[in-house]
């Protein structure tokens, strides 16, 4: 039997314990939707972290360690991510780590530290619809999706978005409002693989949609380690005579 | 007559005050041997900027609005760099300004901060031969460079390189002692452009080279800002109607 | 004075000359119109070349060897055009020349032929609108260009557009009727770069239109030759001693 | 069980017929050997074709939707290959097949055809020393590669290498000579993947080196189809109301 992806689902976990709105949409925390979207399809073991759950926010070196794939959901805290944590998971996927930014997630410490941009964009909350379409229908990402799928409500985050060049732009977005976004790109550092995906605002059930759910579940399985193991930074010997000297 | 390039040449400048042997090669600091190799091109206008030039290391929000280009050498006082200077630079970056990271430097904070990996590589201090290949000849920053060009004697630095993919390697170097580097590569970040280029170990006086001036003066022309403005995140108002709500 | 960049504007001239719809907008063919925005930005020398011109479509090896950049605009008869000639036009992009592809060229065989896929993509011919979102605002070929602009009547080009990964998506289109397209896409082929830009429908008034003039303009200012050479796989002798033999 | 993937290998056939020195290394034909390195995998199934097979060089319509990754080898002959077999082979990548070109077929029309570009390089038969540097260690094609290998006597194919910018350069090559080459890059064209790989001259016994057949089988695991079908230009209806006209 092959091994599970262990999946580590991180939430900030403000918002469903603040505001009734949110807490109708996701009583136990937005994370513990993604994981039993995770864990329906049967190849995941799943865990969850928040900013709150202790000095470290849920993740520790050891929980590093044992996390092949990491999802992030933050939003109105993203100052509070301790700097030395932010280190420790930037070393994680440098070693092979994947890592999973979505939605509001775009303006984490760990995706701007992974980016070096500010990651801006627009953006505007009217529960528009939003239509997303396949640009790359080969990439595993997009595997068992259709040429294109809708949200009923979305926020809209619209181009300009501040990132790198990714190296794929798997989703293009068109908004009822006027815009579009990539709203799910790749990019590697590292060893480690990182998508972005852009649907998942806290007051509209976008983590039980079985689409959001297979593109989840299939970039935690394109983002798992490839292989891990530490970068350094080595004084070496010539392989060849060196005769210049 | 066309306004001149402002080129900002930024040194570490401690190996040059307090070891002989580099002293020896350059006397004022390698920062005014480039800036020499840019004002001989005539198109630029030069100033400099070091560590201990002041409590900013020369780099306040005044000198980085009028760079246009700002260069960067370190080594072995990356550590010594204020953090919130690598904030404003890598701001001024991302609205703009371009970055010319040479050798060393490669481990210095502004350029792993752009760039999100740990820019680890493989090193040797052999005095060994450098060979230099144009990878992309049509490249601007290649102009008017042969398809090959040496260097006597360098630090070998080797891959694996741990840098994201570049937007274009256009240097490609081969060492006597056996390995290969991707040695000049771009990238994009923000509105602004980045060089990384690896030769210039500070015992050797490569800076003097008239290929090598000529790769930093067309890198500076490269780099120099196409437009120069803040990044935001607005909240925008919607384009069409929106019916769904 | 700097020397004008030598456009020659290739166009199908079979609509117009066919079709009273077509004739109304472009009475002289639209490659007359696509010049005339080029010649009012001041710094472009304009020829016209079209399929039935002469027996090599107005692209003789001298036409070809003058022209700095080449427009082309094809729709119906993209069969007519001689595979010979396709060879010439490739030989010269490999070789320096730029290549700007307009709306239904994407089937053209030489784009086809530079791309190396199918170049398919979804379309619809329902007089729309269409709004065009800057992707990337720093890239020279949206110099001057607002961060969105709109056309009130388009043909509809939709993903998934069968293309390589660009090297920069300059922009994206958002549609009325609910497509978005990856609408102003850049690459290089040996020194050459192309420029893909889908608005030009012959039955719309499209080339009048400010905007779509300004950015073909940058386009063919960022598509003139870096270098011009021809590329040869040339046996070579050995810089290093060989002893392994 | 994992279905096998069914590899066809394509060689060119000639050489070891004509020259004692070939025939000496490879008796059979070179292709036999990939293809015997390929089946102590244990995940593959192997078919053969050639040049002089039949009509069609074995590549009939039913033995190309049969094969999930084609490996080419071709040298003297590549204008012996009929454009129609080359437009079916270039059909069946952009609907999913993968491709390796090994060595000097980048000369091949297939490969050219997928590029775009010359395909040109330097080269040298001298018998000299290569060593192959892995760069992107976490790429699949690396997988259980060491950070560097050799080959005791090899072609030189050195850069500049007139391809596009490839995807990922997962090998950069050292030669003895003093050149070095992108010896290992991947290219992605509709729905399959490329992967072309520098070593393999005919008069050494380069596809009997482990790490060469390693290098072999990793690259058709990675170039097997994520999916395979048509690529269509359809017209289609409005997805949202239009009220433009």
């Amino acid at each position: 039997m092959d091994k599970k992806i262990r999946v580590t689902v991180w939430n900030e976990f403000r918002h469903e314990i603040k505001h009734e709105k949110v807490k109708a949409v996701y009583p136990n925390g937005l994370h513990t939707v993604i994981g039993e979207g995770l864990l329906a399809a049967g190849d995941f073991e799943v865990q969850y972290a928040w900013l709150d759950k202790d000095a470290e926010h849920g993740l520790s070196e050891e929980v590093l360690s044992n996390t092949d794939v990491l999802i992030w959901w933050g939003h109105c805290a993203h100052g509070e991510v301790k700097d030395e944590i932010v280190d420790r998971v930037q070393k994680h996927i440098q070693q092979g780590m994947g890592l999973i930014v979505l939605h509001s997630g775009h303006f984490s410490k760990i995706f701007k530290r992974m980016m070096g941009t500010t990651c801006s964009l627009k953006w505007r909350e009217a529960a528009e619809k939003e239509r997303i379409w396949t640009v790359e229908s080969a990439h595993p990402i997009a595997q068992g999706l259709p040429e294109h799928f809708e949200l009923p409500h979305t926020e809209m985050y619209g181009e300009r978005f501040d990132i790198p060049t990714p190296k794929d732009v798997v989703f293009i977005t068109w908004y009822e409002g006027g815009e579009v976004f990539r709203s799910g790109v790749t990019f590697e550092r590292g060893y480690g693989r990182i998508f972005y995906f852009a649907p998942g605002h806290e007051t509209f059930p976008i983590y039980y949609d079985e689409n959001i759910r297979k593109v989840i579940a299939n970039a935690a399985r394109w983002a798992a380690p490839r292989i891990r193991k530490e970068i350094t930074c080595p004084s070496v010997q010539a392989l060849e005579e060196i005769k210049s000297k």
